[in-house]
């Protein structure tokens, strides 16, 4: 049996000790029930038994932070927080991302020992590349398909959301095109509706994006929603192929980590991963999973480009929490298996130079729904007023400085700065 | 176009006022973005816009239950909680499940508006019927296959969970066959590993199936778990059934709800749907899901056979809630798609009269791994023992005097109760 195994780290709060609750995860995700069966033998649980590898005592709290603890009946009003990091032998499930999942969370939240379990990373050992060949465009091939070298790949959200019809939608696309942009995305709200049915939708995006390329000499990146059933998925990604489209967008918790890794069994375009339902994992500290973590399985299964939040964004997570899930896509993870970061959300020229100073990289997608489509001056401006702030930033230029010189960035500033 | 809407039923907190917050919820769902932008006209909001149906208030509390809220200027130290309904109009996304999770959950767990948030309740139009046939068995259809009427189907979880080779795991079966049993399941942890591929379980496993079904007279319902990736689902599925077995088992959130709709499109026996992970959704009140509207969804997709926790089991969940998920399970939507609820872990004869009595049903799966295969008897008195506590439940007698008659109960009791 191969002697690869699976590390995961966890964030453990307990009443008991920690080592205690350490003990308890690696029996309930290998060999144990409530009592003793006949059949688990000391040579049976040291073949398969998940190991304790190491328990570093945290902070110590005075209240439970999730309900339906038991508390020891000697408790001491205490509860132990700490990093408990265990490992699974591989060959208890193989390299397999469902059953990777299982492990590693399983029923684990639900332990009334614990009164606080997040899954902070995990370690994937060699074997899950034979199995699994991750992105296949990355950072590399999404700068290759649209052109655009030593800064952010910039674009834009169709908005509104939804609603739009043919012809506005094929307008807009037209208009943001002419613009310039690098790119542009369904919002995740807009897949395959009735009222503006994907193959239509492909159509007409595509002849606004194929005529503008013809006028500007750049032919747009635009990710389609092809968000849908399992069985929707090849239909939805063959039709974009096959009308000259560059690259489909999944809602990874939607379609399932396993449904990404299905996509990029016969995809020939890049995915663009769509996090949302993500703060349902994750926003609560004592709970769920770290990004670190997520990203790992989400790069694993193919996506090519993974949705962050943004700095100074219209949502929950703090600036040093989004830079470090920017870093985190593109950590090395078995080599290779690089995934572009997407900032997006409440983002414009002005949250360009926060990123820069706090990323030193422009290695990702930086995306504008209204920041580039409701700029005072048009899309164009919008456009140019993102990637003026971006030159600014990596000349170290201040913002303000910029914006005297340049309108673009002058007139987003007088409108957005009060927007936020 | 359609007039179906799909209706939305969340737990708010906030320290804005719940109209705001509603308000903030429709918007980022539907039209909105953080400035507005062209094309967002009346018309549209009108026709495309989610709409507030109720807000109802609740409790207030002083401080926040989720990190990353943003407070209002002239905030007053309160956060209200309440219940916000909203009602999405269907033709924005269609009868399609993971839309419609991108839908009713999508980015809102992250608005910086809100402190908390969990999804109660979901509404589904007719129109999903026409996509998704639900469960092909439910309770009916698994009543059927193992001949079990008037009392829950009494089963076992394979034990110890991983390790078993395969001539220790066809020995199990047969003993726990012979013993005669209804139902035997896989381990969730248990899959297909390297070291006992699926292909030989099925073949190890029917043999002894069969071979005891010739001396019992009855064929007992196994669950494989088939858990993998999408494109082994088919195979692993289609190699359960030509060997002659009658049940699949899929861990829920491995394969994702969408997963489980694709096996649904093919699968010729019942759906064993293990929804391990879910604790992280659900364990936090202020965040996530509520299994009420989970169960929905996995109904909807086609599982025959849905795990909920057991009274007076190993988790961290509360008898009441355990109760309250067991009828969700049997509660009629869009007039079918009944699920049959498997209560499990930390179960033995003596949960069965509490399970009884809260919930004065016999539809069910009872399953007991170390409450069966422990009994200091043997698996036939560990079965034994869970069929005399149900009689003993539905007919109104006590355990206490029921054990006295019968030492299977009694032998039972010496062991567990000490170790509950």
């Amino acid at each position: 049996m191969t002697q690869e195994r699976v590390g995961a780290t966890y964030l453990v709060e307990t009443p008991y000790s920690l080592e205690y609750a350490a003990e308890k995860i690696a029996g309930e995700q290998s060999t144990g029930t409530f009592t003793a069966v006949p059949g688990e033998t000391d040579a049976l649980k040291e073949l398969h038994g998940v190991k304790v590898v190491s328990v570093k005592e945290l902070e110590q709290v005075q209240s439970p932070s999730l309900p339906g603890v038991k508390l020891p009946s000697n408790h001491n009003g205490v509860f132990y927080r700490g990093e408990v990091k265990v490992s699974f032998p591989l060959h208890n499930f193989g390299p397999s991302i469902p059953n990777l999942l299982t492990a590693v969370a399983g029923n684990l939240y639900e332990l009334q020992e614990l009164s606080g379990l997040r899954l902070m990373d995990v370690e994937i050992p060699e074997s899950f590349k034979d199995v699994y060949q991750g992105p296949k465009f990355g950072i590399k091939g999404t700068r290759q398909l649209t052109g655009v070298e030593g800064r952010p790949i910039i674009g834009t959200i169709i908005k509104p959301s939804v609603g739009l019809s043919m012809e506005e939608l094929q307008k807009t696309v037209m208009n943001l095109a002419l613009a310039g942009l690098d790119f542009i995305k369904d919002d995740e709200l807009n897949a395959n509706p009735p009222y503006a049915p994907l193959e239509k939708k492909v159509k007409a995006v595509m002849e606004s994006v194929e005529r503008a390329a013809d006028k500007t000499g750049k032919k747009l990146m635009y990710a389609f929603n092809i968000t849908g059933d399992i069985n929707e998925l090849r239909r939805n990604h063959d039709l974009v192929v096959k009308a000259g489209g560059n690259c489909v967008m999944a809602s990874i918790n939607s379609i399932g980590i396993t449904g990404v890794a299905y996509l990029n069994t016969f995809s020939e375009v890049p995915i663009h991963g769509h996090r949302n339902q993500w703060g349902m994992l994750t926003r609560c500290p004592s709970l769920g999973m770290e990004f670190t973590a997520y990203q790992k399985l989400c790069r694993l299964a193919g996506v090519d480009h993974i949705h962050v939040n943004g700095l100074n964004g219209k949502f929950y997570e703090s600036n040093e929490s989004v830079v470090k899930a920017i870093h985190a896509c593109t950590e090395l993870l078995l080599d290779g298996y690089e995934t572009m970061p997407v900032v997006s959300n409440g983002q414009w020229a002005g949250t360009a130079c926060a990123t820069y100073e706090s990323t030193k990289s422009v290695d990702m997608m930086h995306l504008a729904g209204g920041g580039i489509m409701a700029h005072p001056d048009g899309p164009a401006a919008g456009f140019e007023s993102m990637k003026l702030a971006w030159e600014a930033a990596v000349n170290g230029i201040s913002f303000e400085q910029y914006a005297k010189e340049h309108h673009q960035l002058r007139k987003a500033a007088e409108l957005f700065s009060s927007k936020k």
